[in-house]
């Protein structure tokens, strides 16, 4: 179960197929390599799942089913996982800020366990050791040499034993994998409020795929209206009721007091600074709990359909 | 296509990855092995669907898809097959009521098959042999030698020829086997009602995966009210029109008299005396005939959201 | 990226499971073989899935997902590929009708490619040479030695190296093939209009699997009612959105004078004449451009549910 091999393995299948995939790979000088999935080349929807999966160390399904938004097509991205906080949180949560001369990029995928010294890793205990480590990049910069040789440092592995994958947050790629965050936010809202996560046993997730935007800020605001108002997320848990009533209503996008306009318009109201932003915005609409002990059910936020039509087709 | 052949290699697959499907290999005394779905480990969403495709004899696909009951997220469950009477009837109806001191199940899976004795095997002809078999045992208990003793005896194999899958009905994987039962209660219906069942060439079901209920007597109450008033089937049949128009208002649930209120409050009128229930009322809440002959479509029964309502979330 | 090849494989996965899939292969006198997936034998849905992902030659992922027409259930076909061209009209598309003594069929699948000589491929540039060569006839008389020798002899091929898998459209296998075309007539559509092909990246579509019918006319009805009325397409292209906005219009099938009434009736009005149709008919009922360069996202036509009523249930 060690997830950087996990996502190795998807990598490899992946690079079967990188015609197929429509992704390229490319030696990185000094050592190591990354994939491009959305910079040089088209990438695709199916380079978006398995650009997923790799953030989730494969220990998720992840399907795109037929959807509808506001009487428009649109496919939805559906997330399956009997180990949410490893795959979610050890893994594809976005944790790790990359940022050498010229190159930013919010980094997930199984390296960050690699790494394993994010805060977040003293709450859920899977941090590992790799021999060979799998990142994947949100930007729409290469990976440099430096860049490759901070991270391999961090992780504690050569340059050479290092796998980026890479997709601009306005790509199709990016896009999927993105909207695959939907019990990715549940469970690291959850992590914010200082909920026990052990108690979290499986989870369902699905949000829909908004169209890629014309620009990667464009695109940061669809891929999160599609979370903040199109994600709903089952997670079955343990432990008791009130604990559950009690976080609950924090948790959905609904409980942020910017929640209600497409966040390209919060994001403008502060400026485009991410730290300005309510931080309890970043989560899915609507958040189910099923309480594994006692049977109950608890229901928090909706959908909002209105706000998903303004981002996605205005 | 031995039934019991075909779920060992969902078996095996099962227990390669073991530790990712949270389940637990045991030998039992005096020969034989039970997986535990759902005991002593979590088990999940995906050994669910495995445990699913071992009682269908991987005859049939089960998915998980996105769903929704009131405006509640709540996953759905599919099942498609090509083979619905042998998937269904000879291997997945949990037709074998094994008890032993100190211990009951009901029995599916293609164990059902190798010792082929039940009445329904004189309508559908589809006993076997089998080298070695596998069973899948609803329960909260674990099985004894003695069980294993008696099955491995009814089914003309040895001990150790014998491979028990157990979930109790409280658990995820226990909620998943039950739900992906749309097709096959619709089947047993149909056969309980004198029909050909050599008619039915193929089927697809959808249930929605009800929220695990605190005890094992409620979960009966809500995986049944899944089925009873959520499973929406559909069935390709051949022949005439007019055995289908009298027979089919018979099959939906709704043609019971006990239909119409959570299965958990008719037990209790029947002072959970599960034989003194209509045998009627257990059938999906809609059934769809499609004659592939006739190109006719005969449309039965329908969802009642309502009733799911109150036993879900209440 | 051969297509023959790539359908090669599949087609060796279904004879693999030759028993399971109710199809049966057949050699043909003189060389060559034919799959027979519903015309002495049943087939059913899963080869039906195959038979479409050996159209696509397996460039798309085509899944079955619950489905609802007006409240009574009813699977959807699904379909998703970042290959839509290659995939659809250099292989999906039946654009070779294929006639000898005694023998008409519309043929579809790789062997187009092979062929190369159609209109269309002046357009897309995907023609190719190919060792063995796969297709599709849909039709329900079985391929005669005369008809695999005029293939293979377009095809420049022994008739030795000719695999043909057969449906009639009046059969589960045959209806799964043609509804799993949504993608494919939204870009057919486009061809016949002159958009730049090279322009579409990725698609998604999904239609309603409708009951198969009496005969094969009858069932060219219903299999066209589901993708006029009720075919949902997500296109991603690139581009302006000018050209856009004027072509899209002339897309879904309601841009046709004959758009609102069953296939059969509109047949019927035209004596059964395909010719007289008008061909703008043919394309699915809504088509949605996503434009993966400026963001904009361009909506045209709509289902219909309502013809689909009259055309499935009545």
């Amino acid at each position: 179960m060690n997830l950087n091999e996990r996502s190795l393995k998807v990598v490899e299948e992946l690079l079967a197929r990188a015609e197929e995939r429509k992704v390229a790979l490319h030696p990185i000088e000094g050592g190591g390599r990354f994939i491009d999935c959305g910079l040089d080349v088209p990438g695709g929807l199916q380079a978006g799942l398995d650009l997923a999966r790799v953030c989730l160390a494969n220990l998720a399904e992840v399907t795109i089913v037929p959807g509808d938004v506001a009487g428009r097509a649109c496919p939805v991205v559906q997330v399956v996982t009997d180990h949410p906080v490893r795959a979610c949180l050890a893994s594809q949560y976005a944790g790790w800020a990359i940022s050498e001369e010229k190159f930013f990029a919010m980094g997930s995928g199984p390296m960050r366990a690699a790494k394993g010294d994010e805060p977040i890793f003293a709450k859920i205990n899977a941090g590992e050791s790799a021999k060979a480590v799998v990142g994947v990049l949100e930007t729409r910069k290469k990976p440099t040499p430096a860049v490759v040789a901070k991270i391999a440092a961090a992780c504690r592995v050569a340059p050479t034993d290092l796998t980026l994958l890479v997709a601009p947050t306005a790509s199709i790629a990016g896009g999927v994998q993105i909207v695959a965050r939907s019990v990715e936010t549940a469970l690291h809202k959850l992590a914010e409020l200082g909920f026990d996560m052990s108690r979290i046993e499986s989870a369902c997730g699905s949000a829909p795929l908004p169209p890629v935007a014309a620009n990667d800020l464009a695109a940061i605001g669809r891929t999160n209206d599609a979370i903040l108002y199109g994600a709903r997320v089952v997670l079955y848990v343990r432990g008791d009721d009130a604990s559950l009533e009690a976080i609950g209503a924090k948790v959905p996008s609904s409980a942020s007091h910017d929640h209600g306009e497409p966040f390209a318009v919060i994001f403008a109201k502060y400026h485009n600074d991410f730290y300005a932003v309510d931080p309890h915005l970043f989560s899915p609409a609507e958040v189910v709990f099923q309480n594994l002990e006692t049977g109950r059910v608890h229901v928090f936020g909706q959908v909002a359909t209105d706000v998903m039509v303004r981002s996605f087709f205005s």
